[in-house]
């Protein structure tokens, strides 16, 4: 059987390439984890292309990995077992937007970007930032969240509803479009996450937010990482709505310096934003400055005119962008572990001596508000020892999580990379994931090798 | 076999009775729904016993149906196919609090009062109220909310970690400490408004908040329902935190006024309240105010002091006490639908409409921040043709919420009252979640005929 010419049957021949430069676009996506070809890559139109794509693949028991714009980090699109490698570029239609109802509805290769020019123009905005302009899709299937999630939430908690086609080609809706609802199992939050292994996504209604009547910046210095992280949790546990808090450490800092040429202090610093009127925003940013100085904050800075907000975060915003540009030829490995906030401060500091201890060069952020930090290394994937050294330090920082109530991941996924962490994690609650897995798709053609180690 | 003596030889005696009282107690809950009794009440002591008791009734195939405090309003708790009740007055300890994670450990017997009375010695509370003192054991397994929802979230948003007992006797964890994770399937908030019907919990783990710097009580009157709920529509999308936002008909206020000697003007009435801080909240409730006055608002009052807050929601308070007292010897039927909230107001109108049209006596009352209203019936269980003709509104209702994309039920779930109407909202996917019960508990012991129509 010629899978190219099957599918071709199915769609139609724009819709259906083995081209290798192509093959090869749908191989990776932006971590270290080795590539791997699909046999063909798909691009459905609609939900009906899905449909007959799932169908044929299940009947034949091909593998699917849907593919958004490749921005994973744990391998999440890299079709490890070959097959389908299914594309949404096709699919990035914004459907519908219910101002009053504040939701929007959109296909699942929408970018954050894309949704958010068009809710500018409803005084609406979409809350999750994950920093790479990631497909909607993509969000949803990894809960992704980032720098905001402390006030907004995660991505579980935008997704109202979902169309999710499932491998034998059943069409379900997960949700509705109430604000609340105790009808029935709540699939949307489980189907949120589950990384394409349980059903692939064709449609998303998703909760919206009134774009604050004031925003307000902040920037802290700190003469430690844990007084920075300790001043993240005192601002935190005494209600104060902020709406982003991020450390930076020094390590970074001096990256960004070097590659920005900046001048910024090479200390740890908080990068906070503030959302409100503008009379609440004064006093919320009076008391996080008092809680900030109780913890020896050496200069706090804020703003509130949009362009100077933007300047004052410029050394959080051009992080990444100067590990990536600093070390050519390098991947990044990225930790995302998530403990407890009163537990924040230790990882943290534990995670950076061991960086110091292995020599190793990389930088230490973080959403510290939800106590999810990364640790950025940079590694050469052909050189073995250099890949062994981070992940091995990948795992201490995993270990050091997961035993005092944290998680391998905050918000990046499991992929491959976190797939040997989910039965330390979830002991026997791994079998019962795995029991709806075998129950939705029984040939196991949905992006195999994710979430599971053994399938 | 007589179940007494096998259940005695399992646990101990005192905590296994077929005492006609108290077999009494657990056949019925807080609605009209017909009682039915179990064959034995058994109050575990640990989740050790509730693992004995699950594997034993596993194994007869026995029904078993957790109860907390039976302020269910769906017939959740009521044993129609006889078993096991399975009560947890005696785990009803708090296990640890955790200010500065801002978590709390409780057993399931916990209630809502007995957790915030411990919670505030730490400037914290837990937000969920849905005004019966419910235990929070009960209030995860409905996915209960309240007045706080259209600000904090609903159960399903603070519940971070359950332990649960299944049917087999396996013990798992759903979750974990960290605020958020991308790690497996979300099983927590799949097991939140399970109804008992997945498995049983033995611990709970829920977020709490900081108790806010500053409260405000407002109580807006109006000339029309549809005036007050644009209000409410109004204040939420224009992003002002709105911490509750409640409706309360004009009929509803005049049955306050008659049960409790009192004058308020028997019109429209929204209450609302808002948490911040004192210079933010000012800004907030002049806000709010001129929204109110857009539509038509006749008096807007607001306090801060916390005597003179209850007093300016007294009516709403009483609200519930007023109708069940009002009616002697009857039973509340309550509607529960929650919808899109531009379809609130024309939900509403409906809704009043339906009752002047059926002669019907019967308050409207709401979360209308959150879409969720609710029209209380006082019914009279044995007269048949009192229970259709409110079965009837009930219904149409409910049609008229789900053919605009809501629900069936916002915050008091499915139980036997709404299971009629989860093919119709869910489609297809309740055969998933279907599927899903059938893999956890394959000979359906737990809480059967809840939810599903038919197993």
């Amino acid at each position: 059987m010629d899978l190219v010419t099957e599918l071709r049957n199915l769609l139609t021949d724009e819709q259906v390439t083995a081209n290798p430069t192509v093959l090869e676009n749908h191989s990776r996506d932006e971590s270290y984890h080795a590539p791997s070809l699909p046999d063909v890559v798909v691009f459905p139109k609609d939900k009906e292309d899905v449909r007959k794509v799932l169908q044929f693949a299940n009947d034949h028991g091909i593998p699917v990995v849907p593919f958004g714009l490749g921005t994973s980090l744990e391998g999440h699109v890299i079709p490890y077992k070959g097959g389908i490698s299914l594309d949404f570029q096709m699919m990035n239609r914004i459907l519908e937007v219910r101002p009053d109802d504040m939701l929007v509805r959109v296909q699942p290769g929408v970018t954050r970007t894309q949704v958010n020019n068009e809710l500018k123009k409803f005084g609406l905005f979409f809350s999750v930032d994950p920093g790479a302009d990631a497909t909607l899709g993509g969000m949803a299937a990894t809960n992704a969240s980032g720098t905001t999630a402390v006030r907004y939430g995660v991505m579980r908690d935008q997704v109202r509803d979902l169309e999710v086609v499932l491998a034998d080609g059943r069409v379900i809706r997960t949700g509705g479009l109430a604000a609340k609802s105790s009808s029935g199992y709540h699939l949307t939050g489980l189907f949120v996450g589950s990384e394409g292994t349980l059903g692939v996504f064709t449609e998303l209604t998703l909760r919206v937010y009134g774009i604050p009547e004031a925003i307000l910046a902040a920037r802290a210095v700190f003469p430690t990482v844990k007084n920075a992280v300790d001043a993240a949790v005192a601002i935190r546990s005494t209600g104060i709505p902020v709406a982003r808090v991020e450390l930076v450490d020094a390590r970074s800092i001096r990256q960004v310096n070097s590659h920005s040429k900046t001048h910024y202090p090479e200390m740890p610093t908080l990068f906070l934003e503030f959302h409100g009127n503008e009379d609440g925003l004064k006093r919320d940013v009076a008391s996080a400055r008092e809680l900030a100085m109780d913890q020896g904050c050496l200069a706090f800075e804020f703003e509130t005119d949009s362009k100077a907000r933007s300047q004052l975060w410029e050394a959080r915003h051009n992080l990444a962008y100067a590990f990536i540009h600093g070390f050519p030829g390098k991947k990044q490995m990225v930790t995302d572990v998530c403990v407890p906030l009163t537990e924040l401060p230790g990882a943290v500091e534990y995670a950076r001596e061991l960086l110091n201890d292995a020599g190793m060069e990389g930088g230490v952020l973080g959403h510290v508000g939800d106590g999810n930090f990364h640790v950025i290394m940079m590694v050469n994937p052909g050189d073995r020892a250099d890949l062994h050294r981070a992940e091995s330090l990948n795992e201490k920082i995993v270990e050091y999580a997961i035993s005092r109530g944290g998680t391998c991941t905050g918000e990046h996924g499991v992929g491959v990379g976190k797939a040997k962490y989910q039965r330390r994690e979830h002991g026997d609650a791994l079998a019962v994931m795995h029991s709806f897995k075998q129950v939705l798709d029984p040939k196991g053609i949905l992006n195999p090798g994710k979430i599971f180690s053994v399938e």
